[in-house]
C-alpha cells in the first residue's frame, strides 16, 4: 500500500482527494494538513466523511518532517505560493510530490511572479527541469519518471485537450484562436469570500470576468499549447465565465482552419488517432455535444469537434468536473503514473448522473 | 388605453406580455388567446396572476374577427408557422401586429423556408416591405410607421446590440466574429418537452448545441450584421449554450480588430456615442463586466467591451433578460414607438435582484 | 408626492424596497443610506439599477437630522438593534417610520433582549404602544394611524397569515402546531458571510437549522398567535430550513382540529370569510397547492388548507416571498395605509414567472 | 462473481444501480433491460458511461428466460405494476429478486391495488410472506434468508430509520406524529413528463404536493412504523414538497414524547443504541443538523434528533440520497446481506461534495 499524505486537506480540492483515494485500492491516507481544522476530525471539515474510513482521521499541522515520515506520495492542495515552500524539502527526503497550486507550472518564472504576484522561492526545481507538468494524455513518459509533477489547472486542462491534437496536426492556424470557457462556482476554492461567490448572487446568472486575456491561467495554456505546436507560438484570447452550478466545466474552443478544406470527419479522425490510448477521453461523434452534467464526479474528458462550412472555424466543445480532471483526479491519474500503477486505479467509472 | 390581445397567451413569452402590459399605464389587456387554456381564467395557466386585474380574464380560441373587434394591437406570441397565417388579416382589418416569431424576421423567403422548414404564406407582407425588423435601437424611425413589427430573436437582440457599433464604425473585420452565446433553459419555450429541459438534467450541467452554424437565428444574426456593415457582408461563427438558469442571456463576442492601434477606449466611446439615445443600454466600463441577474426581469441591455492587446481582439459581452428584451419586453417598446408613446412606457425600473 | 428615505439601502431588503418604491407613483426617493457604499452612486451597490431613475442617486451616511430634512417617510432596512438608535429621534422629529428590523416587535422587552442579545434603547416606544406590528390584514385599523411601524418577520408573516383564521374561529388547538418552514437564501441577508451561504455548498441542499424551538422568530410567532387566539396562548414547535433557491418561503403547518367533524370546506371557508379583503392573499381550492415561485416578486401570499381525515389535522401551506411580502412589499403596504393612500399602490400586478 | 442484471436499466434507479455496482469488487453486469434503447448501447441512455466497462453493454427487451440465463441476482427498477409480472417467474428459475418498485411492499394488498390503482397478480407472493421487507437497519435477519426484496421507498426509508428507535423504545406517542419530507426532483423518475419537473418551473420553487395523506407511501410508512411500535399500530400526518435540487431527501418527524421528562440525551442514545451496528447510520451530536449535500452519491442516511422542551415536542432530522440510501444504494446493500456478502461492500466511501 502507497502511504499518501494530503497539504491543504480541507478545502475543495482537498475534499476531493479524499473522495477519490478512499476507492483507490493501493492507498492508504495517512496524513491530513490542515491549518483550519488541526486537532480536529476530519468530519469537521467534511461532514460527510462521518462513517468512513477517512471520516475520524485527525487533521494536523503543517510539519514537512512529519509529512515525509508518515507518507511515501504527497498532494499539495494549497494555495499557489504554499507549495514552493515545501516541496524542495519533501524531494530532499525522498518523496514524490503531486501540486495541485501554479507554483510549478510555468517554466517562465518571470512570467509566474508577474502573473500570480509571488516571488517564487523554488526556482531550482523549475530551472533544473524536476517539475513535469502532468497533463498525462499528452507527457506521460515524462511524468512516469518525475518525482514532482505541476497538476495542470481546470481552465488549462479542457482547453489543451480540446486543441493539442489540432495544432500537432497542424489542422488549424496558431493565431486567432478563442477559448470561451464556463466553469462552475467551486472552481473558486472553499477560501474565497468574495460576494460574487454567494449563493443569492451566484446563482441565476452568468457571467464573464477576467476578459481580455487577463485570467491567470492564459500563460499556462498559451505555454502548453506551444509545446504542442512546436516550433510554433500559440496564442489564444481566453474569456471565462462563471456558470450557476457547483461542478463542470466547459471549453469551447473556436480555431481557424490551416487548409479550408479540411472537413469534420477528418478533424475527429485526429482525435480519435491521437487520444486512442487515452482511457479518460470520450470522442463524442457527430451532433451529439457533450453536456457537463456527463462527466459530474468522474475523471472523463469528453470532446466534440466540427467545422463551420460557412467560416472555415473548427469548434471543439471539451467538458470535465473541475474538481476530479481538472484537479484532484488527475493529479491521482499522475500518481498512478509515477508509481507505475494502472493508469485509472481507482478512477474507473462513471460520475454522478443526474 | 390601447386595447391589447395576445395571441399564443399561455406560454413564457404571453405570461411575460401579461406581467409586464399589466403595469403599462395606457394599456387594457382585452383578448387573451390560449389553444390550451381556452374557456378558462389565466389563473389556471398562471396561478401567480390570481388576485391581479388579468387572473380573471377568460382564455379564448384563436379567432381573427374577434381579435380585430376586441383590440387595437396584437402581439402575436405563438410558434413560428402560426404568424403569418393570421398577420395578413389583422393588417387588413387595421390593425398593428406585433409578432413575436420568426415568421417576418428573414427577408429572404427561401432562407426562412430552409431554416424552419415551414412553407411561408405571408410572403407578400415581406416583399412588400411592410414587415419591419424591431430592434428600436438601430431601427427606430421604421418602427414607429410601421403596422407589423417582427420583433427579433433572443440571441439576435443581444448579439446585434453588441456588435452593430463596431460594425457602422468600421472598427472591426466582417470576417472571423465569433459569438458564443449562453441562455436560461427558458428561452427553450413552455410548450417543449424534450428530455434536456427537464430539471434533473438541465441543472447542474452546461452544454453546447446546435455547433456549427445550424442554430435558426444564425441567418437572422446575419441579415441584421450585414445591414450594419453595409455594404460588406457578415457571417458569424455561432454556438449557443444551455445555461443552469431559468432567465438570462449572454453573448461574448470576438471579433478582429480592423486597425490594429484601436483601443478599448476607442471601443468604448463608439458605443457611448451610438447608444447615446438609447434608453435601455447601459454601458458598463471598465473592468466592471455584466451578469445576466443584473437585467433579470428587466428591459435593459447591459454592454462591457474590451480589447485583448495580445491578439488584436475586441470582445464585447452583452445581457438581456431572455423574456424581456429578449421577447416581450421589446416588443413593447416597439408598440411603445408605434403608438408615439414614450419608448420605456412600462417598462422602467430594475428588474429583480437577487 | 411622498418623499421616501432609506436607512440600510444597500442591503437586500433595501434593494427590494427601491426597485418597489420606483415603481410607487406617488413616491420620490429621496435619501439613501449606506454605510459600506456612502458617497457613492446607488449603481455600485446595485449594477441593476444603472439606467433607471434610481441608479444615480447618491448613498449617504447615516444622519437623523438630513433623514428628516429630505424625507417624509423613513424605511430601516438595517440590521436589528440599529432601528432602536434612531426611530425616536425620527419620531420627535415628526417622521413617519418603518421599521424592517425586529427592534419594535416584541412587546416584552426581556424576551427581546434574551433573543437578540443586544440591550434595548427605544423600550419607551414599546412600552407606550407608540410602535405597531404591521401585519396589515389583521391590523389594518392600528396601521393605518401609526407613525412607527414594526413590519413582521419573513417566518411570521407566513405563518400567522396561514393560522390566525383558525385561531380566530377557534378551529384548532392551540397546542401541538407545528410550523415547518422552508426559506430561499436571501433570507439571510447581504451581509452575512456564513460558509453555509456560499453557492457551491448551499446549492442542490436542503437543511434545517435552529431546531428545538430557538429560532428568534419564535417569540414573534407566539406572541401575534396568542393575539388571535386570545385570551388563550399559543405554542408551536417551529423548524425554518435553507432550501436551495434565492427567494420564497413556504409555511407548512400543522394544528389538531378542536372538532373532529370539521371538514376541509369550512376551513377554507374561514379563510375566505376572514380575507375577503385583504387584497394581497390569494385562497388556493382543492388540491392546487401553491408553489413559492407563483409569487415570486409579488406581495402576494398564496394559501391553501385541508384536512387530513385519518389523523385528523389540518394543514395549512402558505407561500411569500421572503423580500416582498416578508420584508419590503409590506412595509410599502404599511406605508400606503398610514398614508391613507390605496393598499395596493405600486404593489399591483404578477411577479416573475418563470 | 456474481452475475447481475437489471430490468428498467435506463431510468435514474437503473442508471444509479449501474454505477455502483462498477464498483462493486464481486458483480458482474451481465444484463440490461430498457424498452427505450433495446438494440443500443447504454451510453446512448447515459452518455456518461462512455469509456466505461457498462458503456459498450447492449440494452436488451424483457426477457424472463434470458434473464435467468444471464444472471444470478435480478434488480427490478421499472414503475410499479411491472415487478409483479416477472417476479415469481425469475424466483421460478431460481433467481434472487431484488424489487426496487412498490409491488411487493404493502402487505395488505387490498390497501396496494387502492393505492396504486393495479390488480396484483403476485399475491401468492405475499401472503406466503416470500417477499420481504428489505429496510436493513431493521430488518437485517430477514433480508438475509430471502430470495425476493422490496426495497423501501426512498420517503418511507427516511422516516423509518428517523422514527423507529423512538417507537422501539416508546419514547413518543403513537398518535399526533408528522413527517414533513423535502426530496429533489429525480425522486420523481425519468420517465415522468409532468410540466412540474420542467427546469424552468421547478427551478426556485418549492411546493407541497399530495397533501393530507393522500401520497402513495403513506400506508407503507404506517405498516413499518406499526411494525416498530407492535402492538400499536401508528398513523402518520405526512407531507411531501418539491425542493429545487436534482437529489436528496430530508425528512424532518415531529413526535409528542411519551414522557415529559425526556431529554434529548436520552434520545440520541436510543439512536446511537439502536444503530450501534448500522454501518450506514450517522448519528450527528447536538446541534450539527444534517443536509442532503451530506449524503449527496453515498449510501448513508444522517440523523439528528433534539427535543423542544416548550412543546415536549421530538424533532428528528434525517437525509439520504433519494437515489441511492432511498433505492440503488439500499438495493445493493440488500443484495449483499442476501448473498452473505460484506453489507457495505461496493457501497463504502463517500458522496460527492460540494
Amino acid at each position: 500500500m502507497v502511504r499518501v499524505g494530503i497539504i491543504g486537506a480541507s478545502g475543495y480540492a482537498g475534499g476531493e482527494l479524499i473522495r477519490l483515494l478512499l476507492r483507490h485500492p493501493e492507498v492508504k491516507l495517512t496524513h491530513l494538513v490542515s491549518d483550519t481544522y488541526a486537532g480536529q476530525p476530519l468530519s469537521k471539515a467534511f461532514p460527510g466523511t462521518a462513517g468512513t474510513l477517512a471520516g475520524g482521521l485527525i487533521c494536523e499541522k503543517r510539519d514537512g518532517i512529519r509529512a515525509a515520515q508518515t507518507s511515501d506520495v504527497l498532494f499539495l492542495a494549497g494555495e499557489s505560493g504554499s507549495a514552493m515552500q515545501i516541496a524542495g524539502e519533501l524531494l530532499n527526503l525522498g518523496k514524490r510530490v503531486i501540486d495541485l497550486s501554479a507554483d510549478f507550472r510555468l517554466r517562465n518564472i518571470d512570467l509566474y511572479e508577474k502573473t500570480y504576484k509571488i516571488e517564487h522561492v523554488g526556482a531550482r526545481l523549475l530551472d533544473e527541469g524536476i517539475a513535469v507538468y502532468g497533463q498525462p494524455e499528452l507527457n506521460r513518459d515524462n511524468v512516469k519518471s518525475a518525482w514532482l509533477v505541476a497538476n495542470p489547472g481546470c481552465y488549462p486542462t479542457a482547453t489543451i485537450l480540446a486543441l493539442a491534437p489540432l495544432l500537432q496536426r497542424k489542422l488549424i492556424e496558431t493565431r486567432g484562436i478563442v477559448v470561451d470557457a464556463k466553469s462552475g462556482v467551486s472552481g473558486a476554492g472553499r477560501a474565497k469570500s468574495d460576494p460574487a461567490y454567494r449563493y443569492s448572487e451566484a446563482n441565476e446568472s452568468v457571467r464573464p470576468y477576467a476578459v481580455g486575456g487577463v485570467h491567470r491561467h492564459v500563460p499556462e495554456i498559451e505555454q502548453e499549447l506551444s509545446v504542442q505546436a512546436a516550433p510554433e507560438n500559440v496564442s489564444v484570447t481566453f474569456t471565462p465565465h462563471l456558470v450557476p452550478m457547483t461542478r463542470g466545466l466547459l471549453a469551447t474552443c473556436y480555431a481557424p482552419l490551416a487548409h479550408t478544406a479540411t472537413t469534420a470527419s477528418e478533424v475527429l479522425a485526429a482525435f480519435h488517432d491521437i487520444y486512442a490510448e487515452a482511457p479518460f477521453i470520450v470522442i463524442r461523434d457527430g451532433n451529439d455535444y457533450p453536456a457537463t452534467k456527463d462527466v459530474a464526479g468522474s475523471n472523463f474528458c469528453h470532446i466534440a469537434a466540427t467545422v463551420d462550412p460557412r467560416t472555415r472555424t473548427v469548434i471543439v466543445t471539451s467538458v470535465i468536473d473541475n474538481l476530479v480532471k481538472g484537479a484532484a483526479g488527475q493529479a491521482i491519474q499522475n500518481m498512478n503514473l509515477m508509481l507505475s500503477l494502472p493508469e485509472t486505479m481507482g478512477l474507473e467509472g462513471t460520475g454522478l448522473w443526474p
